[in-house]
């Protein structure tokens, strides 16, 4: 398999983390897309992917799959035993609520807040941020807003129950652990009174698989640099 | 069961098709939400859905699902039998990329268009549009304008295969479906040209659990009566 990707960003860490917990990061060669370049919206990137993003993984057999809940599908039930994604109805249902809930709550919007509402990755990518529009400053920073408003949400979550999805670490725990991991870079701090949030990041931060391991997976510094050409 | 939902609105569409595709409707209570009086904003709505929006699964135990694909998920495994989700990882994979871009390209720009380019559900949701912000309707109708520019996708892929998935019906047909039939009443309509999407289409609205089932999947005239309130 190959994965086209960049080591530093948000939604790499969370397939790298994903690859890591089903250990299988041996079978994955990376290839990196030069995002400050706006490499992902060059025609042939967006001819694996029309919304021009990284993570895209290629089957061997040339097959295209985007988009972080579908790899983490994909990757979850390789082996036939999967663990991030649930084996019953209801965990199913619960864990795929958790996944939106992260995405749309949080590194969504950061994503947004990033890219608009501050210089992001920089000139390169202008032409495909609406850079004729004047608001669009504006609609970014209530988008950072917003990912901060609803951190309260998922720490009372968590004061109630160890993961999102209930008991068991799963997939939408990645999402939101790399979503307040990229608000953190950008100047979205968790607030200190969110004791559960931080206790929670901690815990999935001391997993094997999301420790550094050889530059696989990002930490802070590494995802520092993404605001280099900032 | 429960569903809390409103019968003529597009996202309560996609489930209300899960549940004929999959022979489930007798199984369902469905609540009205009424959502032009903002019901969904209200505490007690909240408390199931912090997002704020219909539909939302209610399990005989209590247990809350909701985001249509978690509740699609849920359904579609219940008799053990996936039909609409896939059953080896690669199809998983597959569908769910689609269910994204279906979502991504197509529905929730719909969605935004419609609340925020236009005058949507009418005033009672006005609080919760942003109504403090002079750029919200720019930023709905840039919104609207994605989605269109998004049809010719849909329909190059859809003239080299029978179904976004591939050769089967599943998931993300239902998700295109309900939003080009959103697109079309809030005044998107897909372009003649487009003659692998209107073919496409017309196959899906042929399904047994798509034609107009005692009101249970909405018609086009039911969907209009959404926006009177406007």
């Amino acid at each position: 398999m190959k994965i086209y990707d960049r080591e530093a960003g948000p939604h790499p860490a969370r397939i790298r983390i994903v690859l890591a917990e089903k250990g299988l990061e041996e079978r994955v060669e990376f290839v990196s897309i030069d995002l400050i370049a706006a490499e992902q919206k060059h025609p042939g990137f967006l001819a694996m992917n029309p919304i021009g993003k990284v993570p895209v993984l290629e089957l061997d057999d040339g097959t295209i799959i985007t988009e972080s809940t579908a790899i983490t599908e994909y990757l979850d039930n390789l082996d036939g035993h999967p663990t991030l994604t649930g084996t019953t109805p209801r965990d199913k249902g619960i864990i795929h609520m958790m996944q939106r809930r992260a995405e749309m709550m949080l590194i969504d919007a950061v994503d947004d807040y990033f890219h608009y509402g501050t210089p992001g990755l920089g000139g390169a990518l202008r032409p495909w941020r609406m850079p004729d529009w004047s608001g669009a400053k504006e609609w970014g920073q209530r988008r950072g807003a917003y990912a901060v408003a609803n951190m309260p949400y998922f720490n009372d979550l968590l004061a109630k129950q160890p993961f999102l999805a209930g008991e068991r670490f799963s997939m939408p725990d990645i999402t939101l652990f790399a979503g307040l991991m990229f608000a953190e870079i950008v100047g979205l701090p968790i607030a200190p009174e969110l004791t559960a949030l931080h206790a929670w990041r901690g815990k999935v931060a001391d997993r094997p698989a999301v420790k550094n391991r050889s530059g696989q997976v990002p930490r802070p510094e590494d995802l520092a640099r993404y605001g280099d050409a900032a």
